[in-house]
C-alpha cells in the first residue's frame, strides 16, 4: 500500500511475493531449510511444487554486506537429489558452495543435510534457485537481500521497499518437461496444452509496468545504475532490478501492475496485480482496463533499455581497456541424433558425471573431455540471418580453461533457429563473477569495427545479460576467482538442452574441498565417517 | 492363440504382457538396461513411466536354474535415484544385491551404472521391480523366468507357455501419490479422481478367470502345488502362480479373460483381454458379456483357495516340527503427528539413512535405533474386531535380530483399520527366503490352540502370503541366509506408510561388501576410485 507522495523501491527478480527487509544485526545468518514436495495451487490449479519449509518461493535470505550466510538444507524429497545455486553471489574463496550440480558439487541425496556457507560481500538483491535438472521450474527458488552496513546509505531515497519475483509457472511437472524436451518426439515446455485444459507460460523475457506511474531504474544485479526513467521495465530470466516509483497519482483508486511476455509471440495471458493506494481496499479493482504492455516484437525498445543501463557516477568500476583473450560464442539451435538441442559454436553442452571442481582439484582428468571447446565459429561463411541447411552439432562436456587473472572478452552472437525467420532472446548468466557489459549490436559482430564502439568509460557490471534476436552482446571479465564456473543461458530448458559452457580459472589456488560436495561419479562411496 | 485341445501354462504375476520362453544355453545371462522416463499411454492416457530400455513392463529376464544373471543398470533419470529388487530370488551369498534401498544398498545415482549379479538357484517365475520410494508404481518392473536345466522336466505337460503380469496402474505420478499419502491432508492413491478425468486402480487383491475355461493351479512362488482346479484364481500383490488351461471349448469363437478387484469395494472397471482360438482374429470380441468375476467381499472363497494350496507330492520340503522363536505381528492403521500410517505392533516402520547391511557389517550402530521392536502385542486386551479409540503409534527403524539358523514363526494378525467395520487384505513378502505357510485362520490367533492346527505335513513354501481381513496367517522359516532382509506388505503405498519390518541373521557370515552399494548416509563420498 502507498500513500500519496510516497516513494517506493521495487526490487525485481525473475506469483507475486512481497517481503519486508528486516536486516538484523550479527554476522552469521543461519537458516534451516527442509526441501520437499507439497501440493500448491497459486493459480487455482493444484500441482506439486518443491517447497522450502512449506513455501514457494522459499524463505527470503536477509543479510548485511559481509555477513556469512549459512543454510542447512535437508533434502526430504523421497527419491530425488537436489542442489541450490546462490545466483549473484560470487563465492569468493568458497567455489565449492556455488551449488551447481556437476560443476561444483555432487547432488544432495534424499535424507542428507548439506550445509552451504558463504559470505555475501556486496549489497543488493539476488536470487537462489535449484541448479539440478529442471527443479527450478518446480518452484525451488527465492530471494537473497543483502543490505548495506549501518551508516552507509544508498545514493537515492525511498519510504518503502518491496520485492517482486517474476517467475515462469508451469502446470507440467519438471519430469514431464524434461522428458518432452529430450524425446525424439520433441515437445516444448512452453506451449499451451489445450487437451490438458491448462495454460503454461513461457516467460523468458518480460515487461513490467504500473499503470500511470513511471519507474526510475537505479540498480541492477547489485550495481547502481545512472538513473533513467521508463514506462515499462524489460527484464530477462536471472536479472534483478531496483526501480523507484513515486506514488503521485489520484489516491482515491488503485492501479494495475502488469507483466507480459515479450520477444516471443505468446498466448499466455498477462500477469496482473494491484498497486494499492491506502486506504483503498487492496483487492479493489482499478476502474480501468489493464494496460496491454508493449508489443512482443519491439526489439528496438528492448535494445534501447539495455543501452541506457550504465554505471552510476561515483560508483563506476572502470573496465580494463584491453583484453587478453576473446571467445566468440555462436548461439544456435541444432539436432543431434534426432534430438533438438542448443549449441555454442556447434557444441552442445552436457554435464559430466563427476563435478569438474573435484575432478580438476584431484586430477581426475579422465572424467571429462579434455579437448578445449572452440574459441569461435566460421565468421566468414556462417550466415546468422538464415535457417541453416546443416543443423548438426556435437555434444561435449569440455571446458574453457582461462589463465588466472587474465581479462576475457566473450561475444555472444545470436543466430537464426531451426525455424525460418526466427531468432530467440537468450539471457546469459555467469557464475562466480560480475562482468562489464561492453556493448550490444544488431547482426553479425564485426571483430574489427565493433570493439571500437565498446563502452570503456562507464559500463555496468552484471551477472546476467541478454543477447537479442539476430544480435550480439559483448562482455568482459577478469578471471580472478579461483574455481570452476558455469556460464549459460538462464532459460532452464535451454541450459538443459545444451546452451552453456564452463570456465576454469586458478584451480591451483582453490583451497581444500569439503568432502560434503563429493559422493557421485568417481567420488562415490567407500569411506566411513564415524561420529 | 490356442488350437482346440492345446494345453496352456499361464504364469501369473502381479497391462497385459506376453512373453515367450526362449531359454538359451550358457551360464551368465548378461543384460544391459537403461532406466529413464518415457511417455506411454497403455490405457490411452498419456503419462510418464519409468521405462527400462524404453519399455514397461521391462525386458523379461530368461535364465536356467543355477545360471548367473548379470544386469548392468544405467540410471538415466535426470534427478532421481533408483534401486531394483529381484523378488523371489533369495540372493544366497549375495545379500548386497537384493536391491532394497536403505536395507541392502544405497540408491543408484543419476548417471551411475550399477551391476547386479546373482545366481538364480531355483526354477520358477519371479518378478523384479523398483524398491525405492514408490517407483514400482511408475512402471519399473518385469518378469524373471528361470527354466529347468536340460533333461529335467516339470511334473505336468503343456503345449504353450505364456506369462501375464497383473499390475496396478495409476494416472498420478509416484511423486503425487507419495505426497498425498504423507500429507496431513491425507489423500489415498487409489480413489478415482473425477476432477482429473482419470480412473485409478487399487488392485491389492485380484481375481483372474477365463470365460468357460477352468484352471488347474500347479505352481506358486517357484514351488509345485498339488494340483487343484479353480474357476477363478485369487492373486495378491507379489505372488506368482502357474495354471494349466485346456483349450477344449468351441473353437469358432474367442473368450473373455477378466480380472477384477476383490477384498475392497472398488469402482475400478474390470480388466479385459481376449483368449484367442486360432484362426479367429485375435481382436475379435467374444459374442458374450464378460463374466463379472466373484463378488469383492467373498472372503470365504479366498480363504478356501489359500487352504487348498499345498506342496505337490514328491516335491514336499518338510517343515521343522517346532520353532525357536515366535513373533506375532499385529497389523494396524494409525496416526502419527496427524499423518495416517500403518504399523506392526504399534511401531510404524521407516527406512534408515545408511543401509543396515553396511551399518551392521561395518559396525555403524548409531545409524539406526538399536532397541529391538516388540515381539507381540497386548493379546489379552486388544480387540482386533473394532475400531480403536487410541490410534497412536511410534515410528522406528529398529530391526529384529534373529539367531542364525534358528527357526522363526511369524504370526501376521490383521485387525480393524481406523474406519469402523473395515479390515484390509495385506500380502506380506519376505526377502531372502521362502517360508512355510503353516496355517490361516479367522479372528484373533490363539497362541495355545491354533498352532495345533498347523500343517506340518505338506505346507507350501512361498515368498509372499496374504493375511485376510480380521484374520491371521502363520508362517515359519529358517534364518539361514546371512544378510539383512525386509519383510513387508507388498502394497507399495502400505510399505511407504510404515507397514514393514526388517530381519538380520548371520551378519558375521556375510562376505566383504562391494563398494558399489555404498555412497549414502555415513558411507557418502570421500574416496577416489581411479581407473
Amino acid at each position: 500500500m502507498m500513500r500519496r507522495g510516497d516513494q517506493l523501491l521495487l526490487g525485481f527478480l525473475f506469483c507475486l511475493f512481497l517481503s519486508l527487509a528486516f536486516a538484523e544485526g550479527g554476522r552469521i545468518r543461519h537458516y534451516r531449510w527442509e526441501v520437499k514436495y507439497e501440493y500448491k495451487s497459486p493459480d487455482c490449479y493444484k500441482k506439486l511444487v518443491i517447497a522450502i519449509n512449506g513455501r514457494t518461493p522459499g524463505p527470503t535470505i536477509e543479510a548485511e554486506q559481509n555477513d556469512t550466510v549459512m543454510v542447512e538444507l535437508k533434502n526430504s524429497l523421497l527419491t530425488e537429489n537436489v542442489a541450490i545455486h546462490w545466483h549473484g553471489i560470487r563465492q569468493i574463496g568458497t567455489p565449492w558452495f556455488d551449488g551447481t550440480e556437476g560443476v561444483t558439487q555432487c547432488p544432495i541425496l534424499p535424507g542428507d543435510t548439506f550445509v552451504y556457507k558463504f559470505v555475501v560481500d556486496r549489497p543488493g538483491t539476488y536470487l537462489y534457485h535449484a541448479h539440478y535438472g529442471m527443479q527450478r521450474e518446480a518452484g525451488l527458488y527465492g530471494l537473497i537481500r543483502v543490505a548495506l552496513p549501518p551508516g552507509v546509505s544508498e545514493p537515492f531515497q525511498y519510504n518503502y521497499d518491496r520485492s517482486i519475483i517474476l517467475n515462469d509457472w508451469y502446470h507440467k511437472s519438471t519430469h514431464e518437461q524434461a522428458t518432452g524436451l529430450s524425446s525424439l518426439d520433441f515437445s516444448w515446455v512452453g506451449e499451451p496444452q489445450a487437451t490438458d485444459r491448462q495454460l503454461d507460460r513461457s516467460l523468458s523475457a518480460l515487461s513490467f509496468q504500473i499503470e500511470g506511474h513511471n519507474m526510475t531504474v537505479v540498480e541492477t544485479d547489485g550495481h547502481y545504475v545512472e538513473p533513467f526513467v521508463v514506462k515499462n521495465l524489460f527484464i530477462y530470466s536471472g536479472e534483478t532490478y531496483s526501480v523507484l516509483i513515486t506514488a503521485n497519482q489520484d489516491p482515491s483508486r488503485n492501479y494495475w501492475a502488469v507483466t507480459n511476455v515479450v520477444s516471443r509471440s505468446s498466448t499466455t495471458p498477462n500477469g496482473l496485480a494491484i498497486f494499492n493506494y491506502y486506504p483503498n481496499h487492496p483487492r479493489r479493482s482499478p476502474p480501468t482496463v489493464p494496460p496491454a504492455g508493449p508489443v512482443w516484437n519491439d526489439g528496438d525498445s528492448r535494445l534501447a533499455q539495455s543501452l541506457a543501463i550504465r554505471a552510476r557516477q561515483g560508483y563506476i568500476h572502470p573496465p580494463p581497456q584491453t583484453s587478453d583473450r576473446v571467445i566468440v560464442m555462436l548461439n544456435t539451435q541444432n539436432k543431434i541424433n534426432g534430438h533438438v538441442r542448443w549449441s555454442v559454436n556447434k557444441v552442445s553442452y552436457n554435464l559430466p558425471h563427476t563435478p569438474y571442481l573435484i575432478a580438476l582439484k584431484h586430477k581426475l582428468g579422465h572424467v571429462f573431455d579434455q579437448t578445449p571447446p572452440p574459441n569461435g565459429y566460421d565468421f566468414v561463411n556462417y550466415d546468422i540471418s538464415i535457417k541453416q541447411e546443416n543443423v548438426s552439432a556435437t555434444s561435449s562436456n569440455s571446458i574453457y580453461r582461462l589463465e588466472f587473472n587474465s581479462i576475457v572478452d566473450v561475444i555472444l552472437q545470436n543466430a537464426n533457429t531451426m525455424e525460418a525467420n526466427k531468432s530467440e532472446t537468450h539471457p546469459w548468466h555467469l557464475h562466480g563473477h560480475d562482468f562489464w557489459v561492453m556493448g550490444y549490436g544488431k547482426g553479425k559482430f564485426d571483430m574489427y569495427s565493433d570493439p571500437q564502439k565498446y563502452n570503456l568509460v562507464d559500463p555496468i557490471m552484471k551477472n546476467t545479460v541478454a543477447v537479442q534476436p539476430y544480435g550480439w552482446t559483448a562482455m568482459r571479465f577478469r578471471a580472478d576467482n579461483p574455481g570452476v564456473w558455469a556460464f549459460h543461458c538462464h532459460i532452464e530448458s535451454h541450459f538443459y538442452m545444451g546452451m552453456g559452457v564452463v570456465f576454469e580459472e586458478g584451480i591451483d589456488n582453490v583451497g581444500e574441498l569439503p568432502t560434503s560436495i563429493m559422493g557421485c561419479g568417481d567420488t562415490r562411496g567407500g569411506t566411513f565417517h564415524r561420529p
